[in-house]
């Protein structure tokens, strides 16, 4: 039996020439949302969607979607893959288009192969993934699953004082599609990894079957401000060294627990901030992650029975304020073991394993079965110029998701 | 016998008058050296300096010294006493202007005592004592024992692009006398302590026998950026854990070595400082202070020793730039033998303590015998408007001083 393939080159020839849209004079790409630039990708987007026969159309939130169904199969749920082709500031070409590109270019390639699906296959490419202009991320699809109004999105506004709504009417993405209106059948995000385990371990495929819950805090410890010389040490109220133990206690504590648990302080400022003063007070960030709810619970519990034992201890005050919450996605089991047999079938290692970032998988999860593929990150770089993929990687990929896609299409 | 004491109200009348000169509109006190500010409160002290019939000195770097000399004593060494009268940016009133206005009180006292000293009795200001305008700090005591070529502290361009020779010409404050015109035969600074020990130990007198040598170092740990959802606990190089352990390691160090030394870690700053991204680079300044110079030479190695093992640990890379190093000053024990005279005599409890601060007394130290007497700060704190020291103690301050001078100019 001979296997159907992807076209490699279509593939990688699209990812690059996207990953040319939207570059400045400094050469650095960047696609935020409904801007000119993103303007500019989706209709290089909307052109090779039109060229490749698919019905086009935009939903009310900006979310573009490439259509193929037959005749046969018109009334029947699609198979939906699809990712974003906005960008964060100075970004890669991988992150997003590479699962909107493959999206597209599996169906053209079903297509060519004179393919006859069961339902219709589709490919999304969500409205302000990033979250970078407008808040929050994941927008677009979070609208499309009903999670935000579709109203309340639109009247975001910018981190340059701009609104959604009247950005995506300028750019001419507001479309008349009301978000939801394909009701997916499955949907199959392919993504590059972003973390390094995949090129670590020499594992090509990605099975992913979960995603993380995030507890993002901002810690404020409050002590006093002395002086360095003068002030000895059994005398202090040190808001920096205190902070220093919850990021060494929250490190170890990961470290030590032979669980997935991550915990990151990504951000830290003192104050007053000179070199002779001892710091009335420091201010951090705490974002911890884990796939299972409950354990994440229990992390954050602990986080805060420490910063209790803390306070008594260093005689600081401690407040916290709560940043972000969102919990654990598990997706698809059925779809979850797709991934793996076609991996198998390719004849291809893969590895089940948790998404630690945020997807449009999680938003489309509310609303049909799904799942995602991974494939290695060079050194688990992204949001980043650096971040890369190998070609072969990325093809492999993109015939594990037309794989997939036949199967879930032949449903 | 009925022993002499200074003018309590005359000496806290003149520091409150003092403290009042260069307050802005938001009525903070801030007069840095050689502004409009400093030249009105080097206005104010000339001015009772020549009301108490002293003659009136000023050297080429703007130190301003009040002299009493007889027509016996004239061809003696002067006693001098002095401090400062710049201050920080929203400063205290009692920081250096209690120790010159001390030294004027207790002249006066004598003088008007018809006291007949051996030797000649000197106050003197000095020029930039805090450095915040123009680097270094205590600059015109370290000019006049000879530490810095006169002509290279003036040339010194301040934080706001002024040069001080320029900016002391402007204000009328360039004298002629060459600095170290005058060479004590000993030198006594009146001060604050600045810190918390007399104060909680209910000690009124500290007999200040040594001054603290200071090393400041600035660290720069770089580890890797990486997401903070999709990097595993055991595969990141976090600066910003690695810098948290340096801070927890100095301070275990310093509390748990039953030493006078003490450690801080006062400034602090992550890269790129996002919540959701591995710190890929830390810096921090590292303040050490010993009154041994052999103690401080071993701490600043269990430093270095640490870093090395600890890039080694965390796989980040350490780089250490040296800002500021001042071996410890050990002050004249005759002069803190008279100072716990003094207290005795005025039945006064007197403590030995070390100088955590630097101080004008530590230059003055190269040229002449030198010590320093304490008065206890409310709460320690200096370098602030709720900076305070209790009138009763600012008085029996003065009149260890008037006795220690007293016994001093009679050698």
């Amino acid at each position: 039996m001979i296997m159907l393939s992807i076209d490699a080159e279509r593939l990688l020839g699209r990812i690059r020439e996207l990953g040319q849209i939207g570059r400045g004079s400094d050469g650095r790409l960047v696609r935020l949302a409904a801007t000119d630039a993103d303007k500019a990708g989706r209709d290089a987007l909307v052109s090779w969607l039109r060229t490749a026969g698919l019905e086009v159309a935009v939903d009310r939130i900006g979310n573009i979607f490439g259509i193929w169904r037959t005749a046969d199969n018109a009334d029947e749920p699609p198979v939906l893959l699809g990712s974003h082709i906005d960008t964060v500031i100075n970004a890669g070409i991988y992150d997003g288009c590479y699962g909107v590109l493959s999206g597209l270019e599996v169906i053209e390639t079903l297509k060519a192969a004179g393919h006859a699906p069961a339902r219709p296959i589709a490919v999304a490419a969500f409205t302000n993934e990033e979250g970078v202009r407008y808040a929050p991320d994941m927008m677009g699809s979070l609208v499309y699953a009903g999670g935000l109004p579709v109203e309340e999105a639109l009247a975001t506004v910018g981190s340059d004082e701009t609104t959604l709504g009247a950005e995506l009417e300028r750019i001419g993405y507001k479309g008349s599609k009301e978000p939801g209106f394909l009701k997916p059948h499955a949907y199959v995000e392919l993504h590059i990894e972003q973390g390094p385990v995949l090129e670590r371990e020499g594992v090509p495929i990605g099975a992913v079957e979960n995603l993380q819950g995030i507890s993002w805090q901002r810690v404020t410890i409050k002590g006093e401000a002395n002086h360095a010389g003068t002030t000895p040490m059994t005398m202090r109220r040190d808001a920096g060294h205190a902070a220093a133990r919850v990021v060494t206690f929250l490190r170890d504590r990961a470290r030590n627990a032979n669980t997935p648990t991550v915990a990151t302080v990504g951000c830290m400022s003192f104050e007053p901030n000179a070199i002779n003063v001892i710091p009335s007070q420091a201010t951090f960030t705490v974002d911890l992650r884990d796939p299972d709810e409950q354990r994440l619970q229990v992390e954050e519990a602990a986080l805060a029975a420490y910063l209790k034992e803390l306070a008594a201890d260093e005689e600081v005050t401690i407040s916290v304020e709560r940043l972000a919450r969102f919990e654990p996605v598990t997706f698809d089991r059925k779809i979850v073991e797709l991934v793996e047999d076609a991996a198998r079938r390719r004849g291809l290692a893969s590895k089940r394993m948790t998404s630690g970032a945020g997807h449009d998988a999680q938003m489309i999860a509310r609303i049909a079965p799904s799942a995602m593929i991974f494939v290695p990150s060079i050194g688990g770089i992204s949001h980043n110029p650096r971040e890369h993929t190998p070609d072969a990687s990325a093809v492999a990929g993109a015939n594990i998701l037309l794989e997939v896609v036949s199967r879930l299409a032949a449903e």
